[in-house]
C-alpha cells in the first residue's frame, strides 16, 4: 500500500494533493449543513435550481451554485439539467447523514467540528510544539480546564452534547453488542451525556436496568433537548471523579478514558475497581489504535485531536490491558467492531 | 460511481467521515512541513526516532509523536521498529514534494494554504450566504481590494509568490507543451510572478524570447529570492490592466481569468486583442471544470476558492471560448492535460 501510493505519486501527487485540499472538502460539507441545504433537499418533491435553493436558504445564487457543484463532485448529491438549467437533488447519503431529519443525522457532528474542531486545529502546529491542547489560543480558557473549554457557554454544551449524541445514533448499536452484556442486571453509563449511547443498551438489553451518570446541567439539557418518549433509562446526577458511585454490575466508560491523563485514568479505574463486586466489570468504549503504529488514519487523528483540546490520547488495545491490570482488573478482552469505536471489557 | 458511494456508505459511511475528517489530515501535513520534519527526514541518514525528530525540531516528544504515527497512516512516512523503539523515515513522495529541497518542492504551497487559505475557509458559509469574499472579516481588507489583501505585507506577498512558484515548478510543464508554442518568437507572460511557468516556455521553446510582465514590488521580489543562475527570461514593469502592453507574438495569461470578474476579463482579453498581429494569440491557462458539472472536484473547490478570497470564478471549456470570442478571438482551441490546469490557445 506505502510502496503504491509511492510509485503512482512520483509520476503526478494526485493523492496527496487531494489530502492538502481535504480541508476544502469538509468545509463544503459543513457549509452546506450550516447552510440547511440537505435538509431543504430531503424535504422537496422534486429537484432544485441553485437559484430556488439559494433563494429559499437566503444565500447568493452565484455562491450557491458552486457550493452544489462541488457536492456534485463528491458525489453527495445528484444534478441533471432540464432546460439549460441545473436541477440538484439529494441521495440516499445525504437524506440518512447530512439532513437533520435524517435516520442517522451526523448534522451535529458536523456543526461540531466546523465551528469548534476546525479552528483549534488551526494551532495543530503550536500544539505539537507545546505538547498540550491550544483552547487558550483559540478560545481564551486556560489549557488545564479541558471541560471547562467544552461547556463554557450553554450554546457551546449543546454543540458538544450533539457530537457525543451524533456519535453514537451512527456506531452506539456496534460498540453494546461487541460483547454480549445481557449478563449484567444494573448497566451504569459513566458521563453518558444525551443517553444515545444508554438507549442502545436499553434497546439490546431489554432485561437490563441502564443508568446515566453524568453532571447536573448535562442532564437538566439532556432532558430537555435529547430525551425520547419510550426511553427506558435512568439518570443519576453525579461528577464521577468526584462523587460515590452508585453500585452496578456493568460500569461504562465511553469516550472517556482518551480524555485524561494516564494519572487520572488510573485514579478512576481503580475507582471502579473498587466498586465492583467479583463478577461485575468494566466495559471501555474507544477507537484503538494498531499495535503496530500503522493505523487506522482516524484513530491516529483522534489522538491528535486529544492533543490539541484535551489531556489524553487514544492508545492500542495492549495499553489499554496495561490500564486496567494496573487498576485491578486481570480478565480483560479485546473486541475491534471494524467501525470507529472498539470495545474493552474487563471483569473482576 | 454515485451509485456506488450511496450503496457501500448506507451500511456505514466510511467515504463520508473520511470527508468530514479531511481537515485533519490536511492540518496534518501542513504541521509537519511548518515544523520541518521532511527537511529534517530527508538529510537523516538513517530513521530516527520521535524523541530524536522532537529535539531537532524543539517540539514536544509526545505531540510529535503523534504526528509522525498520524503520517505513516497516510503513508508519507515510513516506520519500523528496532528494540522497542519506533523509528520514522521519509519516503520518495515526502522527498520529492513535501521536503523544503525536494525536487518539485510544494513546500511554499503547503504554508500558503495553511497560514492563509485554511482561516479564509472557515468562512466559506457566509461567502456563500453573502456571495462574496471573506478578506474583511478574515483579514480586516475590504472585499473590492483583492490584490491589496494578497499583498497586504512583503511576508504574504511572498508566501503567495511561494505558493505560485510551486504550482508551476508541479504544472508548468505540462501546460506549456500542451500546444506547439514554438510558432511564437516573442512570448510575454502577464503577471508572471516568480518566472517559474517563463522558465518552463524558455526550457521548452529555447529559439523563442520569453518575458515576464509583472508589478513593480514583485518583480523585485522575483529578483531577490526566485531567479535562477542559468535564467534566460527578462523581466517588464507594469499592470496588465493598466500599462500599455510591449509588443509580443503571444500573451499568456495563466490563472488569471479566475481572479476577476466577467467585465474586468472581457476589458482586459479586447485589449489583447487589439495588442495582437495577426497570427499572434493569447494561451490561457486554467483550471477547467466538465461541461457536465461532475468534477473535476479540485477545479471545484477551487471555484469556491476563487468565491472566498477573490471577485472570479472557475469556468468549463465552453465558457473561456464564449469570453474570447466575445473579445475578437474566432480560432480558439482547448486542450485538457489531465492534471490540474488546461490550457486554451486563441489565435488572431
Amino acid at each position: 500500500m506505502a510502496e503504491h501510493l509511492s510509485q503512482s505519486e512520483l509520476d503526478y501527487p494526485f493523492k496527496l494533493l487531494e489530502y492538502l485540499n481535504g480541508f476544502r472538502v469538509s468545509k463544503v460539507i459543513f457549509a452546506a449543513c450550516e447552510l440547511g441545504v440537505f435538509d431543504l433537499l430531503m424535504t422537496s418533491q422534486r429537484p432544485l435550481s441553485a437559484q430556488h435553493v439559494a433563494q429559499a436558504l437566503d444565500a447568493s445564487a452565484d455562491g450557491m451554485e458552486r457550493l452544489l457543484d462541488a457536492l456534485v463532485g463528491i458525489e453527495i448529491l445528484e444534478v441533471e439539467t432540464a432546460d439549460g438549467t441545473a436541477l440538484y437533488s439529494s441521495t440516499d447519503v445525504a437524506n440518512m447523514y447530512l439532513a437533520r431529519g435524517g435516520g442517522k443525522s451526523l448534522h451535529d457532528m458536523v456543526i461540531y467540528q466546523s465551528q469548534t474542531i476546525y479552528p483549534l486545529w488551526n494551532n495543530m502546529t503550536d500544539a505539537v510544539r507545546e505538547g498540550k491542547n491550544q483552547n487558550q489560543k483559540t478560545f481564551g480558557i486556560p489549557p488545564e480546564e479541558v471541560f471547562e473549554a467544552i461547556y463554557r457557554s450553554e450554546e457551546e454544551t449543546l454543540k458538544f452534547m450533539g457530537l457525543m449524541n451524533s456519535s453514537w445514533i451512527l456506531d452506539g448499536q456496534d460498540v453494546v453488542t461487541a460483547f454480549n452484556l445481557s449478563c449484567f442486571q444494573k448497566i451504569m453509563d459513566l458521563g453518558g451525556c444525551t443517553g444515545a449511547l444508554a438507549r442502545e443498551l436499553a434497546r439490546a438489553y431489554p432485561s437490563s436496568s441502564v443508568t446515566v451518570l453524568d453532571l447536573q446541567e448535562v442532564v437538566k439539557m439532556t432532558r430537555k433537548h435529547f430525551l425520547q418518549e419510550n426511553d427506558t433509562f435512568t439518570f443519576e446526577i453525579g461528577d464521577f471523579f468526584l462523587c460515590e458511585l452508585p453500585p452496578a454490575d456493568l460500569y461504562i466508560l465511553a469516550r472517556i478514558i482518551h480524555d485524561w491523563s494516564e494519572e487520572k485514568c488510573l485514579t478512576l479505574l481503580k475507582k471502579l475497581y473498587r466498586a465492583c463486586k467479583p463478577g461485575g466489570g468494566v466495559l471501555l468504549v474507544e477507537a484503538t489504535l494498531m499495535e503496530n503504529r500503522r493505523g487506522p488514519i482516524m484513530t491516529q487523528l483522534f489522538s491528535l485531536n486529544m492533543l490539541v483540546q484535551m489531556e489524553g490520547r487514544e492508545r492500542p488495545p495492549s495499553q489499554y490491558t496495561m490500564l486496567l491490570n494496573r487498576s485491578g482488573f486481570t480478565n480483560v478482552q479485546v473486541c475491534r467492531t471494524g467501525k470507529s469505536y472498539d470495545a474493552i471489557l474487563a471483569v473482576k
